[in-house]
């Protein structure tokens, strides 16, 4: 037990998901703000907001930049955000009369959510190649084990019986409609923030949508009016989360099911061992979907709370997400993988036990 | 304080939404059950499933039935649910002949859940129009006053003087992007229930198909696959009710910030009373919507929870929808409501305090 | 599915709690008022702050106010709260020369707080009495079955026999423990709530803490110093709720699990019927457990966040309050309530199936 | 924003604490289940169950251990626990003569729960040494600004002046109250944790209270019956560390409050900083107080799910217990830390602005 479950060296194991976890570090983030403030420099210097030198000696210092992390970490525990003495590191690097028109126009909301989304469009594209993966894997066992029966059950207590098909028709269909609402939230989800200090681009006079446009483009991300203190778009895909990993909570919850040794409707190849009794054969995986179902359950409400952001920055809504959103994405993303290896496991449904 | 805030006689006057509670009394449940089991009978008989007479006969014995609450209610306290009371009590208004007809390839679940979804039928169209006049107030509030100065914060601290237009902006975008969420949700959400014992339609023959699409469309509903262990379509629209209810909730935040006396940049027409201090005019309605935010966020991840619903029909995670999904849309309607008043009593906004 | 699931004319029957629902209704929370304005006129005039006379007169108007209802209605959609129009109703009843001493020194809050401390303690001595109950039924069930066998299950997979006594103590040590705790935090609870305006009991000069203790004496609970905005003490009893209420949660589960067709480790007596499958008995109560406490488990977390109380008097947090407490306690009473009837369906645990 | 705020690079030094993160590591753990296995064969062999030489073997073993981190990893991954091979491993020290004696009666669930209570014990002392030191600052502060007047504000409207000694009395009484509460719950929570493999100690025949006596002796833990499936004592302290969280939430709120420009009630010594605004000075650890309340009172819910812990170990629950309570440890230390370096910063309270 460990502060982190997902990136602690024993238990990712189990609830790891290495792709998500690689664009959650400190060193990425700060990558994407080097390519934030290039690309701005070159946007801004393209529309004549700033010249042409201060641009390109901008982009060479970000591509140059080596963070002073301990001064980063510092800074943070002052400034709540790391991006002021980023800034402050990334200007010593910069001719005195470029200096002032680095983060010309920009602020630290733009750079930390920028940022955020830019590692989002990876995530996207995965869990739903994820999901495609899971759903090609229970078209799998309906092509293996379709017309065996199994018991139906409903309030815990045999009904009638159905087969194997029908059991992954529930699984399956939920699934289907996930990607489906993912590919419409995605236009939403995926776009630049760029607001400035207050969110009204009031640095850039008239050129603001322009460089706006120009950055978003360098960036791959759709346009967007600021959306500093307007978080519908992250709690919404937040609650997507909460949605696929509750879906495959029911998968896992029916599998434990299944699995009883009074019931034998799903043989696992490789479930887990016991310290204490060697002739066990746990559902560890499945046991694993529902506990991932629970946790992003309780981690929704503290985003919807998040919308609560007041006035054009709030940071302690802000401060929130950063608490729980990089924890959902973890969860779902583990909760995505141990799906597939879930049911890649399965050896035997319905049939006889 | 009383049992349930959104239907006591006193607190409903804050909380309550009129139209949104007269759909969930049981009267209008039980109405629903009565014009499903007509419908049933109808499009059973049109395919030649059940013999028209039987039809003939359920239709008017529902359309006769005075139910016995006092039974309803002794049957639900063991049953877990209504319906196989209510069945019995339509069962005994037919003549012997038709009375196997009755209910015949349907159970609890289609009734309540169809029933359910029916309600939620007029209350996405009201929301909607909630919505937009909420649009409209704003665009009213833009009208008058956009062009005066506010301080913009971040932080909770003055940071560069922005205009109420760009404020009403920050409320406005996501409302926009929740009527957008509302009709892609709807074809998912606003779809009939219709499985049998355990969601297979195994009763039907090969008639489960034609039956089904002619009683959605005797409903007014979309068809769809049963779906009686699959909830991300309530949980979907739950999640949505919990964004709407955080981003009105942000207007309700800022609003009691900039009612703050130091502040002044708001003035509400009627604001509460005190009975100890009879000089403070309270903004009750804007902190209504934050205490709103925050309870349809603690609901919400109840909701998500209940995604975990085994096999083919889980007592447990379908009473938890029963004690989370009406209060979430009762506490949203009163939402709504309530940020309609505060919009319509804002005097000033901006402009010397 | 009606707008609240506790005082639903049917779904009370499996949700209720009548005990506690009598508590919290308008008319017992305006009695309490009115036994508050006595008690405090009293003590006030024992100690000489306000004249005898017109203690007199407002225990008489307090002992005959017939509340217009709806004009208190109307006035809490304005004030957010109903006791400023209490008090005007109160104080029309008093002749002049007493209107002024009417409500002095106190304000909304301590009435509200106070009525509901009151309600809480028959609450707290049912809600233990009804514990006690539950062990003396676990003891009469270990009486009967303590011996007979029945199959100790990790991770869902058969372990090792148990025997059902070693079964009933995991269910039988929490709720000796949720007693201990009760008694614990009772004192903390059950505390007067009385500070005027700003919780400084200013308007009483140096007679404040006589006034509190005369009245807290007369209203049967322990003086304290005013809480207005110090909620933990209701969040610790809220959390108690959900530390019951998840704990015969996990009694629910396990009888839900035995109960199993293919298990059949216990048998009920009066298990639920079913409208599509007559052959059918199923765990009713049981289930209700798991919804009960996945119900408060969600809620508790609101309560949790009211406890960011700001200032004096959050308008925000108080009303969250009142839209979780009141269920809280209702969702635990009828889970205390649903246990002792579930447990006194057992007739056999263990044994030959 | 990485994947765990509390042990990222950066983030840690707004959010850590790393007394308890020295805690909360693997090899912290293994550390742990090493001390539980010597002191475990001791106590076997004291009480004739298990050969001296066995014992002193084990003893010996435990102390040489360098786990192979690689292979725990990987059998996490299949065991859902890493007890299983780290018993392997240590096995394999073993001359195969006192193999069979090692984990003797014991079970995953003993070493896991066990380790946990150990670090608790520290954590316990040193937040109740935090709330102290939080009180002590408190005390500070009385002493240096009591008599300054701030105005006293409910429902978010200037109300009556009041003291800084008024306000600071409704942040210290909740700790208080903490402070007891915890030792309180201290003798529920510190408890030893042996059941073997179905919690009834069923391996060691008549010997199991004695061995478990000496074991908890040897632990520094107080003795107690088998807990495996009993979590009420984990939750209790989880719903404690919300409580604590949520007061500090409150102080934090109001100091947001208190130092909005327009207030000016306050004065902080190290405000953040702004990259795009070098005028402000932000309450950056006040916001923080508001985050780790909301974040901690959204985890607690998951605690009060984890109680439905069914038969005699869920796998389920237990694993959402791993992914919730070390958080909600790192939070609440997060937050009292953050509380005491907010409190000294505080350089005027009330007085001009």
């Amino acid at each position: 037990m460990s502060v982190s479950p997902f990136d602690d060296p024993l238990l990712a194991a189990l609830l790891g998901d290495e792709e998500s976890a690689r664009l959650f570090t400190p060193e990425t983030e700060i990558g994407e703000f080097n390519v934030f403030e290039a690309a701005l420099a070159r946007a801004e210097a393209a529309e004549g907001v700033i010249p042409s030198a201060a641009a390109d000696a901008i982009v060479a210092a970000a591509a140059d930049l080596t963070p002073d992390m301990a001064s980063l970490r510092a800074a943070v525990a002052r400034d709540g955000v790391v991006v002021p003495e980023y800034v402050r590191q990334l200007r010593q690097m910069l001719p005195a009369a470029h200096s002032e028109w680095l983060h010309f126009g920009t602020t630290s909301q733009d750079l930390i959510d920028t940022a955020l989304v830019r590692r989002l469009v990876p995530i996207v594209m995965t869990f739903d190649a994820r999901l495609t993966g899971t759903l090609a894997a229970l078209d799998g066992l309906d092509r293996r084990f379709s017309g065996n029966k199994i018991m139906g059950r409903t309030r815990m207590q045999d009904a009638l019986p159905i087969t194997v098909a029908d059991r992954l028709r529930s699984w399956r269909e939920p699934l289907v409609r996930h990607r489906t609402r993912l590919a419409e939230l995605k236009p939403r989800l995926l776009v630049l923030q760029f607001g400035g200090a207050v969110g009204t681009r009031d640095k850039l006079g008239g050129k603001g949508e322009a460089v706006a446009g120009r950055l978003a483009d360098a960036l791959g991300l759709a346009p967007a009016a600021p959306w500093h203190s307007q978080r519908d778009n992250l709690a919404e895909f937040t609650a997507w989360l909460a949605l696929v990993s509750g879906s495959l909570g029911k998968i896992g919850a029916d599998i434990v099911l299944m699995a009883q040794n009074t019931v034998g409707e799903v043989m696992l190849a490789d479930a887990g061992s016991s310290s204490a009794m060697p002739h066990k054969a746990n559902p560890v995986r499945a046991e694993l979907l529902v506990a991932l179902a629970h946790f992003t359950a309780a981690l929704s409400s503290a985003m919807a709370t998040a919308l609560v952001h007041e006035q054009e920055r709030s940071g302690a809504a802000w401060t929130l997400e950063w608490l729980t959103l990089p924890q959902m994405v973890m969860a779902t993303g583990a909760a995505l993988n141990t799906a597939s290896a879930l049911l890649a496991s399965v050896t035997r449904m319905g049939g006889s036990g």
